[in-house]
């Protein structure tokens, strides 16, 4: 059957409302900006705003899907270190944001990435209280998930602790970046907030004939605590590259590092080495950065990691790095 | 390496110029619908306006996709028997169309289906029609191509000859009902349309991460002439089908059968029999229609076509069918 | 007091609800079309459908400007002599619209134009089985009246009769076809449609800072029936009109003369004479057309329309024109 | 002759092209909202960014229309002190935006206020400067006139001075803050990027039918240097103020007074005072806010501008306000 009448897609039904101990509506896409964009589609009117990190995925990184998706709604940025969204940050935003007020876009959803962008993780504390605010003046809670097995793994909680439980209303559950080809899953919480995504999935173009095969995707990613096993040890293997990383000379680590991903200043005799050894990965603020990120994922081998950290090691005594 | 830049990824952009004997910029999506919204997208401006068949796929079958990707732009609809737009019709719609009056969407495209919603194919002379009287008009001539194989297979001519050497600027050639999983690829033949679809495609989430999953498909599809061979198979079942079908009494044919679709009036009693067997289509106009539509694919086995033959002989003797 | 902040535009609140005998909440615009595509973006989801005329100015006259202001919102048309939407013809649409089935936009709203673009006028009757069915379906039935001066004055009935008494939500009403310069309210019955109306006027750039230029002309307009004798005196215009031209061989009535418009069919060469005597009026299809719109208006001064008629008359006789 | 085929809008095109000294297209509008979003509807594809100072007028006061109107593109804010986007800055941002990579919105405009939103007025210089790091990179150059008679009057250089020859693409000519009802125009002094912009005024529902009325407003307002003279009044009185409230205790002014704006904190016992009187103005910053924002028009009298000042004199002894 076709068009996600499929028996596997829903399956997922089942499957996820097991996984997060409540009732959920499921919609797989294949990518996360899709998973975003029409997720933020239902929670905001087109003259809406939705608040979120400066450096936030959507905001940055999705040439505008969102924009497209809610029929032109606005992104306002709150700064916040560590890449997170603060609730006092959010109160004084909606606070000023001229609510009610028909000049100005009016306030609608606040969307935080677990994991952020800046490879930190979000307390159930921090999204609660985010959440308070945001229920007070009658925002949606949208959480971008592309890392949020990372996250889980990391926190050691139950997914629904750091989701629902936390007053999130509609979650985009990555798969892509943790071992499937291409799939994500919206999942509400919020069930009315769900009842017009399937015309605006399927208007854009995301709704799969095959869908089962987007489907057995996300349902092996979810059996057997697959997609936590992944996520636990690509995060097992950032932890092994920070500790060691930590001890040489002249590195400086730009965020805590809690899930996958590292943000570090390395001097640029290291950089240098590391990249002419093979070794992929981004200089993070352009290409005289000094500051590089380096991600771990689901098939990251001890054997890489242990090179990398060896290769680093060598360049940094060979050149004799200073600390910065 | 992701989001496209993969070797698999780059091949295709040889493959599909190789195929289609002539340079093509080539975009891999997953679905028939985001392929026709985005080509039409980069086709028309807002207050543009597309011609198409009153049954076209984009006008009755995409929940208004292309409306949405093109910022608002109107389908206009023609008439046209066997699921065809005629150029004679075209030239008149542009006519009366107030082209240069303010008050009214400006024609800006013609979206042709080929292989068409009836199941018949149009004819190089057709094709190259309908492109003159567009280019004349400043139209662009967008091909809505996710039956394509089987046009090409019961053509039996050149990719080329029924596509840019008859005037079409952009194919949606899809491979999605012919064996792959999902994959569609927009190909534009005129590289000035090409320039902005990659910003268009990421911005509405259809840009992969693991693009090579896609391409692979698409690959796979157009090497050894898998695609052909597919299709060829498909048509021949539904030749089969056709002339076996067309000897019971009070059947008729709605459309010629020229590809892998059949739509046929059948009397209610084959009808309830064959459903009750087990077969799977549609009553094609509403549930107590008795005109149904038998598709045919690339894994339809022989046994199965002859089985239903043989059930609707069954039934038609069974209930002693009348001619209608 | 700027943005409508005013005494006057406050005061239009109670001055229409006096003239509709009901709770109404009323938004001055300067425009037909914008009046329209506002109305509209609050009574469908940018998935949804409006069915509309053929004819209607919506479907043909605004370039597209329901698809910009709904999100891409798609208009579905219906056939309908003398210019009207007959209640059985929405009642099959809908049937076959394919309501709840995600490939197919989903029927939201009905439009109909009153006076029609035929010229004609509903009954109430006639528009009271319109919103049955709509309502039935849970469509929004939308007035375009941007005539509805004209066919009130027709009608002899109250304006509370021919809108809200029979089902209408949404009214746009027009003044400036009917002495004003550039005034149009939008007017809600239904008042939950209404609230957000105000955020879309203002990010669509039509609200007013000096509002108050805008009211005035509204104000004026419905005090002392000034709108209802403007109209009454353009209807008796067009009446005189119909009445002489009747007379005449060879002419022939497209629809029936109910409001203040004409569609007639006259020979050439009354045609050319008219027109060579500076007399203004559109060939109405195309410009050989012989089938023409002549227009009365609340201005129209009894010395124009018996030189016209003399004209006609003359032009008539001249060359001794036959009957078609 | 309707919808601006009237003789005095063609007059318009003359007019402007005198006034600026060079072809020009104008389009009259009814806001400056309408000019602003229509303006940049045509500068800007859906997938690029438009740089703005962050108090912009486009970025926080109109709903979010220019992302209605470009279908959704993004508005990329910048810092700037005295309410001034600076070069540096721009060349900045544009220098980290990812211009070319196709996961972030594209460059494609830059929009200045003159009369900035702060009451600074731009130099030729500065906007020399801004124009020539945006066409380096292919960007237009818009500026938001709305307050434009005031800046010109301030700077004492012809209006060419300080657009098109400085490098402006498209201005919005606004007249409705300087004594018009409610009268803009879109002035184009790059006629490519006028051709799509009457379908776009069309479609918005900004085309009116009797634009006459309209374009009167601003034949009249740029004859005989009445729009200088109302803007030099309104500047001269905005200075007379400013040089006598600078000398009471305890005040402080934001930014340099350039036009025909104040902003200026002043005591609590002075703002109490004055508002008491039924002196109108905002407080600027939420409702406990000791900063206010005077501003002066064409119609200012001299005795209330005087009067202000004797009553921030009266109240300022009165309570023997002291510096803050």
């Amino acid at each position: 059957m076709p068009y996600g009448e499929d028996k596997c897609t829903k399956r997922l039904q089942t499957k996820f409302a097991e996984l997060f101990e409540t009732e959920v509506t499921v919609f797989p896409v294949t990518t996360g900006t899709a998973a975003n964009a029409l997720a933020l589609s239902v929670m905001v009117p087109p003259f809406g705003a939705v608040y979120c990190h400066a450096a936030a995925h959507i905001n940055v990184d999705e040439c505008g899907a969102p924009e497209l998706y809610t029929g032109g709604a606005k992104l306002l940025t709150l700064p916040g270190s560590n890449g997170k969204v603060y609730a006092q940050d959010l109160t004084n935003a909606i606070a000023s944001s001229g609510k009610g007020v028909v000049h100005h876009v009016q306030p609608a959803a606040i969307s935080i990435t677990q994991t952020t962008e800046a490879g930190t993780v979000y307390s159930q504390s921090e999204v609660r209280q985010i959440a308070e605010v945001a229920h007070t003046h009658h925002l949606n809670l949208h959480m971008d998930g592309a890392r949020f097995a990372n996250a889980v793994a990391s926190l050691g909680c139950s997914p629904a602790d750091i989701t629902w439980r936390s007053g999130v209303d509609v979650l985009c559950f990555g798969a892509t970046k943790n071992g499937a080809m291409a799939a994500e899953a919206v999942i509400f919480f919020n069930q009315d907030l769900a009842q017009t995504f399937s015309y605006r999935r399927k208007r854009s173009g995301h709704l799969l004939s095959k869908m089962r095969f987007l489907s057995a995707q996300l349902e092996t990613y979810v059996t057997n605590d697959l997609w936590l096993k992944n996520a636990a040890h690509a995060n097992k293997m950032a932890e092994k590259l920070a500790t060691e990383l930590t001890k040489l000379p002249g590195v400086k680590f730009c965020y805590p590092v809690e899930a996958n991903e590292i943000f570090i200043q390395l001097p640029e005799a290291v950089i240098a080495g590391l990249m002419a050894d093979g070794f992929q990965f981004y200089r993070w603020e352009g290409e005289h950065s000094t500051t590089v990120r380096l991600v771990t994922a689901f098939d990251t081998k001890y054997e890489s990691v242990d090179a990398l950290i060896k290769a680093a090691q060598f360049y940094s005594d060979c050149f004799d790095c200073k600390k910065t």
